[in-house]
């Protein structure tokens, strides 16, 4: 991507996030980057091409970080904590993409939206194949799979929310922790825990 | 509140939520409410009392809702599933309510911001209460509690931005399931169950 173009891709995550999309007029983008508004148009066609972008640009982050995570993990709550750490990560990396596309898919047209829709859910299928793979397997106790499915993505989407890198949690620990924290939700008895640790929790 | 205000405040909630508040003229919030701009003028001063109005109206339900579920409850495990009961229940029932207030606290001005995130942070320091308690009870067995706090949250949020009151889930169903789920994420063993239950898990 050229230097304009990421700066481009910056005032529009700003400005998106701070007022958001609908308020947010193609001129002030301009402006922000410092370039004129035929300028702009030699990077883009339209506004909703921005947060096109956007919205693919964290998709395709998020996919790449499940990939990542999955590749060496080997069972069920390997690859549980592995997707939760890359979800994490993700969302704490690049907080205004993430709370944008979250928050202003309502804004896509019609078919963007339904483009960006089969996305998510397709990741959120994974990570509901996960569970249902550690039900099956005996490693998972779960009452309601689809329901923790929806607990979890919202626990860990919710970090770009709160989370600052000038915070007293280095991200990296709050991955560790929420990758824990699933565990525990979804049943899993670690079991090279011995029975007397098990028991005296 | 008289029909006619509540009318208003029905088409601002809606409005807010679909195009967001600065998109959303007070013109528009008066056609969708049938009404004439000066009329809409008796019932308000201006655009940002009618998002004043969703932001406190939520926060108070949620106040009366911990309130209400606290007040049974007699160990921090009782009260920490009430808080997440209370906090479910509300975020499934007023769902625009609790998404606008989540989404648009960046809009309000400095002074009605700093008010509204003033009675937030309380809100939430109960909850961190609460888990802190257990833990110094010995009830709750926790690597982080700020964190837990703060996934917690976020967890039971979430439910106002995919529960639909057609879906095949029960709202006192959900209430219920992410209690559990909360119960687990704090390590909380239910003295009741039997050693060779405990075992069995």
């Amino acid at each position: 991507m050229s230097a304009t173009a990421d700066r481009i891709r910056r005032s529009a995550l700003r400005l998106f996030a701070k007022r958001g999309y609908e308020a947010t007029g193609i001129r002030e983008v301009a402006r922000d980057a410092g370039l004129s508004l035929s300028t702009l148009y030699h990077y883009i066609e339209s506004k909703e091409d921005l947060l096109v972008d956007i919205i693919r640009t964290s998709m395709s982050e998020l996919r790449a970080a499940a990939q990542e995570s999955l590749a060496n993990a080997e069972t069920p709550a390997e690859r549980l904590a592995g997707l939760v750490r890359g979800h994490v990560t993700m969302h704490g990396r690049m907080r205004l993409d993430a709370v944008v596309s979250d928050t202003e898919l309502r804004s896509l047209s019609e078919a963007e939206r339904k483009g960006a829709v089969k996305l998510r859910d397709r990741y959120e299928q994974q990570w509901q194949e996960i569970i249902d793979e550690g039900v099956a397997a005996d490693d998972f106790y779960v009452a309601d799979p689809k329901l923790v499915r929806l607990a979890l993505l919202q626990m860990c989407t919710g970090v770009a929310y709160w989370y600052s890198p000038a915070g007293d949690r280095p991200l990296p620990h709050i991955a560790d922790t929420f990758a824990e924290l699933a565990l525990l939700m979804v049943g899993y008895v670690d079991p090279a825990m011995t029975e007397s640790e098990a028991r005296a929790r």
